[in-house]
């Protein structure tokens, strides 16, 4: 039984930061984000990756409870990245990006992941988003994440499949260049307003934001004394996010908070080593440990 | 009796920002520092104006729990700053400085200040820092802050300083540049091995972080729908912040956790209108409101 569908990329990664590089590694936001959400329930991943596609990669997604009927071989070479990182690892600067077979990326859900009642769009073309949306069977929670690059390439598409999934999940820079506007409480209400119930504004090293009509909560993120590449550290918060939702099944404003939390431990987690590197090693109980010290971080006495 | 002491600037600024812009207006950092402190204990000012400081700015703070015996009337103009800020109100440009009266700055305790409890040493230069600490008897609590100006240009007496101070509030870039680090846990643990047993960083529009040797403590910014002029909003932190440690005169953790909260609250405040202007009717309900409002904001569920 799939609780959680993710549709994104999976893809192979160079990247440079400060404290060292790595080559041709596995990436990709559907790879980091199920990942991250295999800590919490079971899910289908929709992707494609090339005929080149490193098998030892298959099997460590293989390791987790992450089903892989929707990941199409695609015929040509799996999708590459590369990007560096300054010192202040806030922001990538995309060096080159080949396509390749994602290029031609048609997602198709088998049969078996279309009742999922937890979708997660990952950033991909918003006419991709929608198609992916048009072969589920009214699922309870649909989230998307998306880019400057389609804010500004595909607005009509992004307006409409905003107009049709429950949570936005978008980092700062983003949120206000969808509704071009500066404060954040006037960038919620305006994007709450396309559509969506919730919205999460994801600010990096300085935590995340989740917006409700009637609430708002924010989140730190987890003061770390070694960040070593914050590749996926945003898919991977979408992970622990959707993960939680889609475990408990609670939509509530209050299990919204802990699935903050969850996220923001799980993207904790992935900046402390390379790729996904860190999940390799991850413990349950190191997810538990991690929220815990959030509540230490974050909690004060009432008055 | 004198629960807290603040050494500082009062200014008459001129301040730009997108949302409009005032001229020779109320500032200074002891001056925002003494009446968000003032919300909570009994403030004792040392400072220095000229003969052209306005009477009403006398009159308002008169009006607030604030000790004017420490104010001295210079010869000369009073201390003027002229800045703007961008949309994003991040950092203000600070377009000009006439130090005037200030110049010549050499704060003398009067007796019955000598013996507060609880010292606030606004970002004034290191040696005057000093020469005021010289002049107390043996305070509870002392606290500092500075800035980019100081740790470049007075860096030995600022170590100095630092060694003979229990609380650090600084701006998250300033904090980097003191250290040249950075990851800010790093960043927290050279800083307390200067002397400092709490370091508070200041992250503007991000809220602030409270590291000691065995905890950290993260607090956001009150997400607010109009800021209109960040000017002051640290020193109203620092102001809330020490102002409720001077009323409790409990250091304890958990303590200097609600004090973050308060000095929030009152930066909060603070950033809604230009100069002071807020202060001039914020109900002292409306500091517990908002606490309240903070807990709300940042409330979660343990597991």
């Amino acid at each position: 039984m799939l609780n959680l569908l993710a549709v994104g990329s999976v893809a192979l990664d160079s990247v440079k930061t400060p404290f060292g590089q790595v080559t041709e590694v596995l990436g990709g936001s559907a790879t980091y984000f199920s990942t991250a959400a295999s800590y919490f329930t079971r899910v289908g991943l929709v992707a494609v990756v090339g005929e080149d596609f490193p098998k030892e990669h298959i099997a460590f997604l293989k390791s987790r409870p992450i089903d892989l009927e929707g990941l199409e071989v695609g015929r040509g070479q799996t999708f590459r990245w590369c990007g560096e990182y300054g010192y202040h690892l806030n922001e990538a600067r995309t060096l080159e990006t080949h396509l390749n077979v994602f290029q031609k990326f048609n997602p198709q859900l088998p049969n078996t992941y279309k009742e999922a009642p937890v979708v997660f769009l990952a950033n991909i073309d918003p006419e991709l988003q929608l198609g992916v949306l048009e072969q589920t069977r009214s699922p309870d929670l649909v989230a998307l994440d998306t880019m400057n690059f389609w804010i500004d390439g595909k607005r009509d598409a992004l307006l409409k499949v905003l107009g049709r999934v429950h949570i936005v999940i978008i980092n700062e820079g983003e949120a206000r260049q969808l509704v071009q506007e500066v404060n954040l409480v006037k960038v919620a209400r305006e994007i709450l307003k396309l559509g969506p119930k919730v919205l999460i504004i994801k600010r990096g090293e300085y935590g995340a934001l989740l917006f409700t009509q009637e609430a708002i909560f924010s989140a730190p993120a987890y003061p770390l004394e070694a960040v070593f590449d914050p590749t996926g550290a945003g898919d991977s918060f979408a992970g622990g996010f959707m993960g939680h939702l889609a475990r408990t099944k609670d939509f509530s404003m209050n299990n919204l908070r802990q699935a903050v939390i969850f996220g923001s431990v799980m993207a904790s987690y992935c900046v402390e080593a390379f790729s996904l590197e860190r999940f390799r090693n991850l413990h349950p109980d190191e997810v538990q440990e991690r929220y815990r010290a959030f509540k230490q971080l974050t909690h004060f006495d009432e008055m």
